[in-house]
């Protein structure tokens, strides 16, 4: 559970990051054979690119280093229910276990709206854990968009 | 209709493209005002990236051809129906048209599994055509799977 915690306090670091860079607080790391092969926070903004989000960077640069597209038998770690988008990009990548932090009701697409992992038409489902971590992600984003807001 | 299938011709053209370099031929064409701003096929297996569907890469392609990430008031042209992350990577961009060639039963996300566009977390929904072309789109895709099967 150390080990585990320690993993999503990196994802968290990525958020924070994410933040510091005024994008959406989201951070996530992917992690084989007990390390973390790939980290990233959400930059839809710096990128132009809507489908930036810090899952699917974190997955792409995982197979870069890893040197296969199927990221099989590695775990990721995300400060927020990934949204639909994400979701099925997790299981394409035949990601074994996924573990998030706080649940997003509005856009998550895992434990609510389009629940993919439940569907016939999902083809490979990761273990899912959830709650690691979660009212500092959820703080994160909370403070974030409290912020943007109050501003002028 | 003529500039409709012209573009479908455009995403077809793609797609064959995509089978000449033994990727899964789907091709992909991001209309705005009018006229062609991004192209792409499948390049999972160039990129190593799971993530790279036609879709994916003619949205960003085309956001950075625009300079935003939203390409609100754009088509998009595909030759196969969108899977489950490429219906929301849709979405998130906010495509205006969607038309797509074949049905896809096993792997689509529009007409077909979560019907993504239909969920209530879906906050912008294309208008969604399809149909065209579709007997050369799924032509193209049973001939690329024959092949592979038959290879020694």
């Amino acid at each position: 559970m150390v080990q585990t915690n320690g993993f999503m306090a990196a994802a968290l670091e990525e958020a924070r990051c994410a933040a510091a860079r005024g994008e959406v607080p989201i951070g996530a790391v992917v992690v084989a054979d007990g390390r973390i092969v790939a980290r990233a926070g959400n930059e839809t903004r710096a990128l132009n690119d809507v489908t930036a989000h810090a899952e699917i960077l974190a997955i792409r640069r995982a197979a870069t280093a890893i040197g296969d597209e199927r990221l099989a038998g590695a775990d990721l770690y995300v400060t927020l229910e990934p949204c639909t988008m994400c979701a099925a990009a997790i299981s394409f990548a035949r990601i074994r276990r996924l573990y998030y932090g706080a649940e997003d009701p509005k856009g998550g697409g895992v434990d609510h709206g389009v629940r993919f992992y439940a569907q016939p038409t999902c083809h490979h489902a990761p273990e899912v854990y959830s709650g690691l971590s979660e009212s500092e992600s959820a703080t994160l984003l909370r403070d974030f968009f409290q912020d943007r807001r109050e501003r002028p």
